[in-house]
């Protein structure tokens, strides 16, 4: 699905990115993986049944994205640290070190594709090698008064990363609304879109005109193909549209004109604001439709324009050429909206090659991030906001530091007992939505009230599966292990695990006992309910946990008032419970951008 | 002090790396920040006593060390993922910004100061500019069939790798032995081992024979002067000597030479044979002399000795030429010995600067580490383990699965009460060394005994110095604020702490109380004694702490069974608790490697 849509997409013109897809398609493949293989297709191994839990699956889907970004960019470093910068909640070393073993094998096929494709035969695949925009020449040089254009292109670039934030949050919250009317609202939406898109760019280059083909170049000047630097576009013989070129080509292409060397003259002024333009706005429009799509590419083509810009308004003052302005300008624009740092640099020198420029390139990255920063959040983060998933920040917002743990928890909490009836079981499970329960060991098995441990709901209905009740409660004991194989709680696939409702179980049944100790967790995580909120969830996030128990301080009564998840965590969630902390001043230091309605 | 004994160890030849000691430069500068700057040199700035507390200090000595890497090999962003990889026990997104930000300050004014040597006028540093050694040629290509050759390259250099450290690991412990006898053994040793090292240096070209000058060079053949690819030594004119080309240059350049394309008839054999051995014989016994010695240059070297042998000896079925090979030896040797992935790969990377390469180099890196880790530990943690430095593993061996937190926990635990006498504290503080005491509210405060929080032994001597004590047991209140102020609790330097023996109380004073509640941590990270190990030290590791305290599953009685620190957690002081885990077949699985005694 997301394959062939993510084809269709990108090659009808439409300004979104191939790498996020790709990274879709990764992860994804790496959650198969970690259901062991799809049952649908009958695509299951034996030896992927190891990988059936909550961290190893987490782990594949990492990888996988890791994988994505190496084979959409070929820069399997970058992928290793992107995934492990933007993706990972957590990080662990041996997260690294299977990252680093996924994109190498991903790195090393890609190589061996692109050898067996150097026939040509494989269309535009083999074409450029490894290095997809390769600026390398032979020497960059600048020097100390290179600099303030640099510093000026990185803030500039700062700001309208965040601007791109802004709109382009804005316009996902109006497609929301839009896509939430149906299906046939949702295709509507991209047909509009991609007939808008289409419109503006067969109709822009018009405004452009003709330019004299270059007397000497290496490559045939005015062109009609699929690529190419000079496109013909309706000019007379040996004259070319500069504008045509940049909007009939693939990003690709684009982005590789964008940052090819000595093209300083190639074009001009106002066919590049109006492509840098078009560029940014369509790229947030496109954006968000029902189809696949990655931010990646657009924005390093709409960065490498502006770079072009500056570098023809300012460059005159610089040893730079205009095509090393485009790189700087990508990087800019990439630093600007995504904030991350050390996997862009790298996967930046991946994409161009040029590591004498890495200086420059960490400069600007350095100071875009900084100006960015000051105005909004990241694009990820506000993406995964408006799509509502519940993703914990990595850092605590400065109220939790004045709240404890117990401050946030709520609702009725519901305890097992060590050996509990079978309906009860049944109908806390049916009434509730959690998906861990504590289990407490009361009077007949100790004299006062212990913990004995957590119990997941999936765990709990594999148990009612089985039916191995006692009519009068007693202990288990050893046969536990004959009666359940390991296989019977390995996590199942997302949708595929069994529901409460499935399970008939008779009036007797209802009425029998079942011993939970030999499935309980009886080491989970847990705090005192005066633990700080902002250590809390510290805990919460670098362990990372699902369900973090809530003991008392004082001893005596029940062992355990709560338990915490991640919804617990979230602003929304506690800005509820303590309405006063909003007009408080525990609010980030942040810059506001004017509403833009 | 090491910044000079650097210059030393490196300029006399002696076998070592100037990396580790630019780290140790870096990560003293991060710490001495840490500390507010050296009061000693006067060099103390207002706002750098924010940084003064603990987890600031850790952060600064890692960027620190990011930047030394970032300085030595010009590799700024091998140097955040080196830092990242190896230095940091954990690990949070603040931390890669940061090591990020002094990175690429670091390499900005690295670029800038080449550019003002470019002149020559500051000797060999402004030759070779970013990238040390540039391998970069227009046309590497390599096909499947020169894959065969590399994994036999990695699967060797892995077992090299792990030679390399069993030797280093068993001639640090004879050196232990030396260097505890005396400051007069210690420099005996350091010149018995630069003069061999000197002997064979000046010994072993003797070995080899002059061999003639080829006719097409770009550089002057029979040199005499500190750098070059042809080395006269006592040969005829016209004829150079290929070994003292090696040996007779800074490990720099040696490098260079051995990366060097086009060169694959410049060395003999037999001179490859011997300076392979001779480097990794002289790395192993140069590493653990008092001098400021660094590993990676060295490795480098031995690295790619190995390599061009290899290329010598399976070459011929290749079309890589024996410089590539040689890039690709240092690269398992390196994997070998460091077992980094990521960190090594970017560093290679901005060593050589030769993107095409990257393939196999991941492929070299992958296999070797894998082949290394199945013998035996990283350098780094053999070195680790030697000095005695408590430095806790990533993973939790086996056995700790087995156990709970009450195993482990031992001694006799101090507790103070939330209202202390001040004899009492001023007892213990002597008789003990520990650095965090639970706080307990007792009768009089509370119906129950309450755990209230964790206080720090800096924290308490401060309390004793300022001497705000009180005749009868009374709460401090709110004037707790204004007789303290935040600086009095700031982490002191190394060493610049105060003694509890420096502090003198009258008789008087010491039957008078203190509350201590204002200046107790209320909210620290807890587990039950009934928690595995295992996920305790998870814990541990993950959020950075120093104190876990132990709480007891029943309620009723003391409401803290325990302290845990860092020694808590390492093998050895479990295996002595429970020495029957020694023979049970909880061990990780491991190829011994026989004992070279």
């Amino acid at each position: 699905m997301q394959i062939v849509g993510s084809i269709c997409a990108v090659s009808s013109s439409l300004n979104v990115g191939k790498a996020s897809p790709m990274v879709h398609i990764g992860a994804c493949i790496g959650a198969i993986m970690g259901q062991g293989g799809s049952k649908k297709f009958r695509l299951t191994w034996k030896w992927l049944q190891v990988f059936k839990n909550d961290r190893d699956r987490r782990d594949l889907v990492t990888c996988g994205s890791a994988a994505g970004i190496a084979a959409a960019f070929r820069a399997p470093v970058g992928g290793v640290l992107f995934a492990l910068e933007e993706m990972a909640s957590w990080w662990r070393s041996a997260l690294l070190w299977r990252a680093f073993f996924t994109t190498a094998i991903a790195a090393i096929v890609l190589r061996a594709l692109i050898d067996a494709c150097l026939r040509g035969e494989c269309g535009l695949f083999g074409k450029g090698g490894l290095i997809m925009y390769d600026v390398t020449s032979a020497n960059i040089s600048y020097h100390l008064r290179d600099v303030p254009p640099v510093i000026l292109l990185a803030v500039i670039g700062g700001i309208l990363g965040s601007i791109y934030n802004h709109l382009l949050h804005k316009i996902l919250q109006i497609y929301n609304l839009v896509n939430e009317k149906g299906i046939a609202y949702k295709v509507i939406l991209a047909c509009c879109i991609s007939i808008s898109t289409s419109c503006l760019l067969f109709g822009l280059p018009w405004i452009a005109s003709c330019r004299p083909c270059p007397s000497n170049t290496p490559e045939p000047c005015p062109t009609i193909g699929r690529s190419g630097n000079y496109k013909k576009f309706q000019c007379p013989p040996d004259h070319y549209n500069d504008l045509a070129s940049l909007f009939f080509n693939t990003n690709d292409d684009a982005i590789k004109n964008l940052f090819s060397k000595d093209t300083d003259t190639e074009f001009h002024h106002s066919s590049m604001l109006i492509f840098f333009a078009t560029c940014f706005l369509l790229s947030t429009f496109s954006y968000g439709i029902v189809v696949p799509a990655g931010l990646f590419v657009p924005v390093i083509v709409t960065g490498a324009a502006y770079g072009r810009l500056v570098g023809m308004y300012v460059g005159f003052a610089t040893n730079l050429n205009h095509g090393l302005f485009a790189v700087l300008g990508s990087a800019a624009l990439l630093g600007g909206s995504m904030r991350m740092t050390v996997s862009l640099c790298v996967i930046i020198l991946e994409l161009t090659d040029n590591l004498l420029l890495l200086p420059l390139i960490m400069l600007v990255l350095l100071i875009s991030k900084t100006v960015g920063d000051a105005f909004d959040e990241n694009i990820y983060d506000l993406i995964m906001n408006i799509k509502g998933f519940p993703y914990l920040e990595a850092y605590a917002e400065p109220y939790m530091r004045q709240l404890t743990v117990g401050d946030v928890v709520t609702g009725p909490l519901q305890i097992f007992h060590g050996i509990e009836k079978v309906g009860n079981i049944v109908h806390v499970l049916k009434t509730t939505k959690h998906n861990g329960f504590p289990v407490v060991d009361e009077l007949p098995l100790s004299s006062y009230p212990v913990l004995f441990g957590l119990i997941l709901r999936a765990h709990l209905i594999t148990l009612l599966k089985k039916k191995s009740f006692w009519r009068m409660p007693a202990p288990l004991g050893a046969d536990a292990s004959l009666r359940f194989s390991a296989d019977d709680f390995t996590k199942k696939g997302l949708g595929h695990g069994d529901q409460i409702g499935d399970i008939k179980l008779s009036k007797e049944e209802l009425e029998m006992f079942v011993d939970l100790h030999p499935f309980t967790n009886t080491s989970p995580y847990t705090v005192v309910e005066t633990m700080s909120l902002a250590k809390a969830l510290s805990l919460f996030r670098e362990v990372g946990l699902r369900h973090l128990l809530v003991i008392p301080s004082v001893s005596g009564g029940i062992p355990v008032v709560g338990i915490l998840t991640r919804h617990d965590f979230m602003p929304k969630h506690i800005l509820n419970l303590h309405p006063q902390l909003l007009q408080s001043r525990w609010r980030r230091l942040r810059f506001k951008l004017p509403r833009l309605r």
